[in-house]
C-alpha cells in the first residue's frame, strides 16, 4: 500500500520508488558484498522506480543522484548505521498476535507519555515492554511514545528525526517497535506515536537534493518549513500522509500525536491536516480499528478538532496546554516566560468549563489576542496534563514537578488532571514523583550544529544566567541524568504517590460520573477568593463531587448544595496516601447547607448516597 | 466612530490619534501659516493622542517621530500634495441626499468595473458622474471603482495605494468620492470600492517607522506581508477593519471588493477575514443597509463565502476567475500562462454547474492540486465576467477582448456572462467593444522603483520578446492610450453591441427564470463534441432556454427535451445586433424531438410558451 522507499514484497523481490524531481538520473546502489548499480526509470511526476529481484531483507542501499552523490532513501525504513549511512531493505511481515484488537475509544484513553531512551537503563523498545504490566496495573490504557524516527546519534528527544519512516536503530529499529506494539495490544494497551510533520531534522537531511520538500515562503523556528501548498507540494503531502498510514497499517499504531501543528504553514483551501484526517480515517475504517489523530497546537484553534461537516479539520483530540498553564500558574505562581499570561484562579475555572483559557483575550506574552472558543468542543477531544516532556524539559534545568512543589501539591495536581472530564495524560515517572530531571539532550555528529544547539540553549536561558549555565545538551551525562529511577517507586512516599495515582485512575474508570466525559454533565463552581474549585459530575442518578483547595491555608467552604447525603470516597490528605490524615467527615448529611473545612493544598471526593426529599440546588 | 488619524468633530476641534509603538515620542506638526508643534500623549498599547482646538478643516499636518522625522499620518484622510506630503484635516460632514438608500441585494447586482483615471478624459470622480444615467440606462446596478487610496503620482491602477484612508487627490479627493457615491445613490446605483488589505504600496510608505505593520514571516509578490497574526497584530487589524468601516459609514459605500485575499497570510484561529466580516456585517446592521464583502481570491476556497455557522469566513460573494478562464479558453484556445490549465469544454460546463473548475484537480500551471468544491455555494455568491482589469491589463499589450476575437464572439461572451445564474460584471468599455487597450501604468517618483517596475514588466513578458517590448508603464502615453473613447458607442457596430448588452441585461431582470439566481433552478447540458452549452432555467411555471454554440462552424443539435412549445426571445445573429440574420425558427413546437441548426459562435434564447399534454424530459 505504501509504495515509497524500498518496498519488499516477498521472494527477495523489492520495488524501489523515490520522488526526486531535482535529479535527472537516479540509480540504486546496493552496498556490501553484492555491490551493484541499477538505474531507476522515471515514471512521471518526478518519481523514479525500479523492481529488483534477488534482494533479501537486510540488504543495504543508497540512491545515486545524477551519477555522483550517494544518499540514503528519503523513505528509508531503517538506517542501521545512522542518518548518514545506507538504508536497509526491511521485510514488513511480522507475527502479529493482535488480530482481535480494535483499538480503544477516546473516552477510555488514560495516556502515559514516555521517551524510549530515558524510560529505562537500556533505552530500547524491548526494555519498555518489561514495564507494561505495571503500567496496566496503574490503570494506564495508552502509552504515547515520543518520536522514534531516525535521528542523529543515540540521544535525542526525537524532534530532530530526519527519516520519518525509519525507526531509530538504537531503540531497536522497526522490529523492536513492532514487538512493543504487539505486546501492548496483547495486554490491552493502545499505542500513540508522536510524529513530526512540521519540519525534518537538520543533520543527515539530504531531502532538498531530491525535491522541493521545503519552501522559503514561510519560516518555522526549527528550520525550513515543509512545502504543503506551493508548486510540487502534492508529493510532499503524499510522502507525509503515507507516513501516517504506514504507522497505522504496518505497525498497528492506534493514534498519532501530531507535533506542533501550528507550525504546519499551509494556506491551501484543502489543508494538509484535513487531507491527513480524511485519509487516516478512511484507512481506519478499512482496517476496522479505532484510530485517532491528536494534534499538539499552540494556536488554541478549535477548528482543528471540529467535525468536517462544521467546517473543522476533523482531527480527533488536541493537547490543551492552557489547562496545564492555568493549573501550574495557580499552583506555583510562576510568572516567567509564557506563565506571564496565567496565574488567575478564574482561568483555571475556565479551563475546566470550556477547555481553552485564551479564546480571543489579549495575551501579554504573545502581544496579541489569542485563540478562539472551545466551548462547543466535547471534553473527550481535549488532552490535559500537569506535566509533559515540554513542560518539564523546556525549563533550563528540566525539573519535574516534585522538584518545584510539595508532596501534597503533587497529589492535588494528580487529582486535578485525573478527575477532570478530559483525557488525562501522565509524563513518565510522574506517577511516583520521579526526582530526576528531564533535560534537553542531543547527540549530533556535526560540530557546527552542536555549537549552535549549545548556544541556542544558552541564549534561551540568558535571563536565568544567575542560576548558572543550562546543562550541555551534547554531554552524555545530561542524557543519563534524565533517566528514570524505577526502583524508587516501591518505597515510602514514592510508593504512596504511585498508589494514589492508581486509586484515582481506578475511581475514574469505576465511577460512572467520572467515566462519562461530558462538559454537560460537569458543573463547575469556582470560589475565587477561597481558591476552591468544585467539580460536580453526574451520570443518571449517580453523582460525584470533587472539591479542590488550591489555597495554601485551610479554608472553610459553604457547600453550594443541600438536601443530599454524601459519602467520602477519598481525600488527598488521608494517611493512606502519606498525608497528615483527613479530618473530613466520612458522611455529609446536608439537610440545609454545610460548611466544610479543607486543609491547604488538598482535595476530597464525595459520592452521593441519596437525596433528601427536600433537595434543592442553590448557587 | 473611526478614531484613527485626524478626526475632525466640529467647531474647529480635532482629535489626533496614531499607533506608533516604535516611536518613543510623537508630536503633531501643523504645517503652513499657523505652524505649531504639539506633543501627543501615550495612551497605552502604542497609541498616542492629542485633542487640539483651533484646527480648521483643510489644516495640513505631519507627525514628528522621536523629535526628528516628519511623516504623513498613516490614517491620513487626504494627501493633497501626494504620498510624501503633509496630511490634511477633513471635515467628515457632507450633505447626503441618500437617506432612504438601503443598498441592493446581491441577486440584483449587475456590476460595472471602472478605473477612475482612464474612464474619462479628465479622470475624476465628477467626470464619472456624467456617465451614470447612461450606465443606468444600460441596466447596470452597481459601479465598482478600482482602488482610490492615495498612490504616488496621478497614474496608477490603484494597487500601489499607500494611504488606505486618503482618497486620491488627482481623482478629486474625499469630497469628490462622496459626490460620486451620492449621485449614484440618487439614481439607484450602488457602489463597490476595491480595497487592498494584502500589502501597502512601496512609495511613500513610512509605516514601518510607526509600528510593526509588516511581518517577515511571510512573503507576498508585492512586498512585505501585513502583520495579521504576529505580535502586535491587533492594532494592524484594527487599522484595516476601521478602514472598511470608514468607507461604509463615512462614504456610504455599498460593498468592498477585497483585493487578492489569498495574499492575506494569516494562520490565526480567528482570521482577519472572519473578523472583518463580523465587524462589517454588524456595522451594516446598525446602519440598516445592505453591505457586502466580495473577495478576489486565486485560492478557489469556498470557505471564504460559506457561512460562519458552517465554519466559513462569512464573506458574501467572490470573484470566480475560473469561469473567466474556462470561457476564454474555450473561445480563444489560448494556452499561455495560466490558460495552460483551461480550454476543455467540460471545464466550462463545470463552471456553470458548480462555480470553481478546479476543485482539487491537478493544475499544471500551479504544479499542484488546486481548490476545493464550490458545489454548495449559491450562485449569487459568485461573480463572473468575460473581461476585468486584470484579465485585460495583465496581458503584455493590455488588449481587450475585441482585439482578440470576432464581433460575434463578443456577443457570445456577453450572453455567456449575463444569462448565467451568477452575478455578472462588465469591465468599462466592454459594453460597446472599446478597442483601446488597458495597459499597466504607474507614475512613481522614485527612480529605482521606476526601473524595477519597468524591468519587472519586461521580465514577465520575456517569453513574448518576439512581439516587442511591453509598453513603458511610467510613460504617460501608456496611461493616455488606455483611456476609453466613449464617443465610439453611438455608431455602427459599437452601438449595436451596446444595445445588445442593454437587451441582455433587460432580459436578465425582466424574465423571472433569469432573475432568479439559483443553481437548483438551472439545468446545464453540455454537448462536448458539438461544443454546445444549453442552460435551462426556470422559475415557477416559466422557463428560459439559452443555447450557446462555441463551435466556429454551424452545428445541428437535437434539443434535449420535448412536448413543449417555445418562442424565440433573441438570437445573437439577429440583424438588429449587426449579425448576419438568424435562420432560427421564431417558434418551436416540439412534439417529440426537434433539431436546431445553430450558426457558429452564436447563441439563441427561447422562452417556453406552453407545455403539450404529452410533455416529458429526456436527456
Amino acid at each position: 500500500m505504501i509504495e515509497l522507499g524500498g518496498y519488499y514484497s516477498a521472494n527477495n523481490r523489492c520495488q524501489f520508488r523515490v520522488w526526486a524531481p531535482r535529479a535527472s538520473r537516479v540509480e540504486l546502489r546496493v552496498v556490501g558484498a553484492k555491490e551493484q548499480i541499477r538505474a531507476l526509470e522515471s515514471s512521471g511526476g518526478g518519481y523514479f522506480d525500479v523492481q529488483v529481484d534477488n534482494i533479501s531483507p537486510g540488504t543495504l542501499y543508497l540512491y545515486r543522484l545524477d551519477g555522483s552523490r550517494d544518499r540514503p532513501d528519503p523513505a528509508s525504513r531503517f538506517q542501521p548505521q545512522g542518518v548518514h549511512g545506507p538504508s536497509q531493505v526491511i521485510d514488513p511481515s511480522f507475527a502479529w498476535a493482535d488480530r482481535n484488537w480494535l483499538g480503544l475509544p477516546l473516552k477510555d484513553y488514560v495516556v502515559y507519555e514516555l521517551h524510549v531512551g530515558t524510560f529505562t537503563v537500556t533505552g530500547t523498545f524491548d526494555a519498555v515492554s518489561a514495564h507494561l504490566e505495571e503500567l496496566k496495573d496503574l490503570g494506564i490504557t495508552v502509552i504515547e511514545l515520543m518520536p522514534v524516527a531516525q535521528f542523529p546519534g543515540s540521544r535525542n528527544w526525537g524532534y530532530d528525526g530526519v527519516y520519518p519512516f525509519a525507526v531509530q536503530e538504537s531503540y531497536g529499529g522497526p522490529l523492536g517497535l513492532k514487538r512493543l506494539v504487539n505486546a501492548c495490544h496483547e495486554i490491552g494497551l493502545a499505542v500513540i506515536l508522536d510524529v513530526v510533520y512540521n519540519h525534518l531534522g537538520p543533520e543527515g537531511n539530504y531531502f532538498a537534493e531530491f525535491g522541493p520538500y521545503f519552501t522559503d515562503r514561510y519560516k518555522t523556528p526549527w528550520g525550513p518549513a515543509m512545502n504543503f501548498d506551493g508548486p510540487d507540494s502534492d508529493p510532499v503531502r503524499r510522502y507525509l500522509i503515507d507516513n501516517a498510514l504506514y504507522w497505522i497499517s504496518e505497525f498497528h499504531i492506534d493514534a498519532l500525536r501530531l507535533d506542533a501543528v501550528h507550525a504546519i504553514l499551509d494556506h491551501s483551501p484543502y489543508t494538509f491536516l484535513e487531507q491527513l484526517a480524511d485519509e487516516v480515517h478512511a484507512q481506519a475504517k478499512l482496517l476496522n480499528r479505532q484510530v485517532w489523530l491528536i494534534p499538539e497546537s499552540a494556536a488554541n484553534d478549535s477548528r482543528l478538532v471540529r467535525g468536517r461537516e462544521l467546517g473543522g479539520y476533523g482531527l480527533d483530540a488536541q493537547w490543551n496546554d492552557d489547562f496545564h498553564h492555568a493549573l501550574r500558574g495557580v499552583m506555583t505562581g510562576e510568572k516567567s516566560g509564557y506563565y506571564e499570561d496565567y496565574g488567575e484562579f478564574h482561568q483555571l475555572v475556565k479551563a475546566y468549563r470550556e477547555g481553552f483559557v485564551y479564546s480571543g483575550e489579549y495575551s501579554k506574552y504573545r502581544r496579541r489576542r489569542h485563540g478562539i472558543s472551545s466551548r462547543d468542543i466535547p471534553a473527550e477531544r481535549l488532552v490535559v496534563f500537569s506535566q509533559n516532556h515540554d513542560q518539564v524539559g523546556n525549563r533550563m534545568l528540566g525539573e519535574r514537578l516534585p522538584q518545584l512543589v510539595s508532596f501534597e501539591d503533587l497529589k492535588l495536581a494528580a487529582g486535578a488532571v485525573i478527575l477532570s472530564p478530559f483525557i488525562p495524560m501522565l509524563f513518565m515517572g510522574e506517577e511516583y514523583g520521579e526526582p530526576a530531571p528531564f533535560q534537553y539532550f542531543v547527540s549530533h555528529g556535526d560540530a557546527n550544529l552542536i555549537a549552535a544547539v549549545r548556544n541556542g540553549r544558552r541564549n534561551e536561558f540568558a535571563a536565568f544566567a544567575w542560576r548558572g549555565e543550562p546543562p550541555d545538551p551534547q554531554d552524555e551525562k545530561t542524557f543519563l541524568r534524565s533517566k528514570l529511577n524505577h526502583n524508587l517507586k516501591h518505597d515510602g512516599r514514592f510508593h504512596a504517590l504511585w498508589e494514589f495515582y492508581r486509586e484515582l485512575i481506578r475511581l475514574r474508570k469505576k465511577l460512572a460520573p467520572l467515566a462519562c466525559l461530558s462538559k454537560e454533565k460537569c458543573e463547575i463552581h469556582g470560589f475565587e477568593s477561597e481558591r476552591i474549585l468544585v467539580l460536580r459530575r453526574w451520570f443518571k442518578d449517580q453523582e460525584i463531587i470533587s472539591i479542590f483547595n488550591f489555597n495554601a491555608a485551610q479554608v472553610s467552604l459553604d457547600l453550594p448544595f443541600s438536601g443530599e447525603c454524601w459519602r467520602k470516597v477519598l481525600a488527598s490528605t488521608d494517611e493512606r496516601w502519606a498525608g497528615a490524615g483527613s479530618q473530613l467527615p466520612p458522611m455529609l448529611d446536608v439537610v440545609r447547607a454545610v460548611t466544610l473545612s479543607l486543609p491547604g493544598r488538598s482535595f476530597v471526593v464525595y459520592r452521593k448516597e441519596f437525596e433528601n426529599s427536600s433537595a434543592q440546588m442553590f448557587s
